[in-house]
């Protein structure tokens, strides 16, 4: 793409939210990016202009038929100084299989990287540090046109926003409650599930509040086809250690390839465990469970990092995994996860990307 | 309710399209209806407004997590001159089925259809008149909290927009292509199918446009769980003729539970003719047109009322309908159906309302 970012000054900042009340997306910075997309010029005219409303037509494609993908991922303040981002490229890459299947036109995933540097250097000062605190970086891409046939639009917007946040459970590692839906479905072989789109999220909330009016913080979903099979859980990827093994759910379709899912199955191959990524069925785990074979459980996510899961319920069975506390090889993942996207711990795999500001000054 | 919608007078009206260029929600009028929703206040300054953007926080819900619902219906001018509506109250009725799926807070479906006659009132002017013409109503809900946490909104906001239209498929009532998909999957039981938001369209375009590089006009759905079911056809319902039977698969939870369905059954019973809402196999399908005992198919839908479907094509196997001409029962269907939307026809059922300009006056 090659083309330049204009900048464009706000008149006043905005006063930063005390550390301590960040929350999650709670809070937005005083620029944002922005990029318009036409048939005839393709991606164009990228900026960095104050945050602020975005005005659309009231038959805009978004409001009506839902063409959106997006993307979550943190800047870190190292306790060196350093600004660094973890693995951007690897949501970029989703992003843009995102688009493919909700026929949105591609982006160019180097350029937008940069964009996202160039944001994040603009908006250094809004990074917190305190621990498990970052700078959430929410990418996303809407439908504009100004027309109410079922078509893809013709015109699209590409925005980042930028959040200073605290951890997504609050501030402490405590072990989530999850309930396993079994009336709701989030995805189905053949829908989008396998793509970070707002469709997804619209259709998870229901089983969501279902399961805090039930008492618990998150849903274990299973397979839309026979009700059987794990898939994912809340908004995370989920794995089981079952004695020394590793097992998460295998990419089927219709579960979100989650970066930190990535990752954490690299890091335990990289410390020689077994991983297995494989189609599980609930039953099959509450029988381990009851063999005592389950060790732990935990979610990953970007916002979450690893979530260890404490409570699991399933009909009539509940199992209480880890005695009900955070286990050692979640706690493990988390450190050394944190450890390495806040620039502690040595970056073996090379997943971090420093924002040197200096070079990615921008000017009016 | 009871609440007075106020009335925004605007600077200056647009200049009408010609009557014979409308297409499909292309153009809009001068004025939309807006109400807006908070936790404190529930739904309230309902006003009719000059036509124009809307401005979003770009954190909103509905950029990011889809919350949205929406309706579409239609007023007809009548030769005497009347002003009618087609069953407005099944569209708010399942406008609330939809936002209890979508966790949005409920509409007064009354106050809503007195809502859409102030308006369409307002924008009498816009109703275009000749054969196949109607306005399009399109009432709609966003979810607009500036938050990024995965959670309901806590804030709505309902608008009505109008749009001059002409018939949905151009002018001609001629036998549309169906490819049966395969492949896409566009809902499951369990999922949000019965519910009429975006991001079942978001979902279906992928498809949609795979169909027309094949050279077809529309999709067949097949059930998300067996891709042996037939559940809708692009965004209609469908009807097969099969002998002096008429068949349409059952609501099963999946299938949007069209409004134009709803009306060809109950005009079918009403003429006696013997309607089967039941599971229908692809495979049966074409094992009863090889028998020659499928005689027509249709699609029916708010857009397009009734469309003629005259080819069918499922893996290797093609169907020519009606020697892919539009069958009789179809083509009797059309024209009641808009006989009596647009009042030629004696309304025995008790399907339209009547928008009486007079008493919907709005003053500043």
């Amino acid at each position: 793409m090659g083309q330049s970012i204009t900048f464009h000054k706000a008149d006043q900042l905005k006063k930063k939210p005390d550390a301590g009340q960040l929350g999650f997306g709670k809070y937005f910075t005083d620029y944002m990016f922005e990029m318009d997309y036409t048939l005839e010029k393709g991606w164009h005219d990228p900026k960095i202009v104050p945050y602020g409303p975005i005005s659309l037509d009231p038959a805009a494609t978004i409001f009506h038929y839902g063409q959106e993908v997006f993307e979550g991922l943190k800047a870190y303040r190292a306790e060196d100084g350093r600004i660094l981002l973890f693995r951007p490229n690897k949501n970029m890459e989703r992003m843009n299989q995102s688009c493919a299947r909700l026929n949105i036109p591609k982006i160019d995933e180097k350029f937008v990287v940069k964009a996202i540097k160039k944001l994040v250097a603009v908006e250094q000062d809004w990074i917190p540090n305190q621990p498990g605190q970052s700078l959430y970086i929410r990418p996303f891409i809407i439908g504009t046109d100004a027309a109410l046939g079922v078509h893809p639009s013709s015109m699209y917007k590409l925005l980042i926003i930028l959040s200073p946040v605290g951890s997504y459970f609050g501030n402490s590692m405590s072990p989530v409650k999850i309930y396993v839906e079994d009336e709701y479905v989030r995805a189905v072989k053949g829908g989008v599930g396998f793509a970070k789109t707002s469709g997804n999220y619209a259709a998870s909330l229901k089983a969501q509040t279902k399961s805090e009016e039930l008492g618990f913080d998150q849903v274990l979903w299973l397979d839309g086809v026979e009700h059987k099979y794990i898939e994912e859980v809340g908004s995370m990827n989920i794995f089981f250690k079952i004695d020394d093994e590793v097992w998460t759910p295998a990419l089927n379709g219709s579960i979100l390839p989650g970066v930190t899912r990535n990752s954490v199955i690299a890091l335990l191959k990289h410390w020689g465990i077994t991983v297995k990524e494989k189609r599980i069925s609930v039953k099959k785990l509450f029988k381990k469970a009851e063999k005592q074979q389950l060790k732990e459980v935990f979610g990953t996510g970007t916002a979450a990092v690893i979530s260890p899961v404490g409570f699991l319920k399933w009909e009539d069975h509940v199992i209480k995994v880890a005695n009900g506390e955070t286990g050692k090889l979640s706690k493990k993942l988390y450190d050394t996860l944190t450890g390495i996207q806040t620039g502690k711990q040595k970056d073996e795999l090379g997943w971090t990307e420093e924002v040197k500001v200096e070079k990615e000054k921008v000017t009016e």
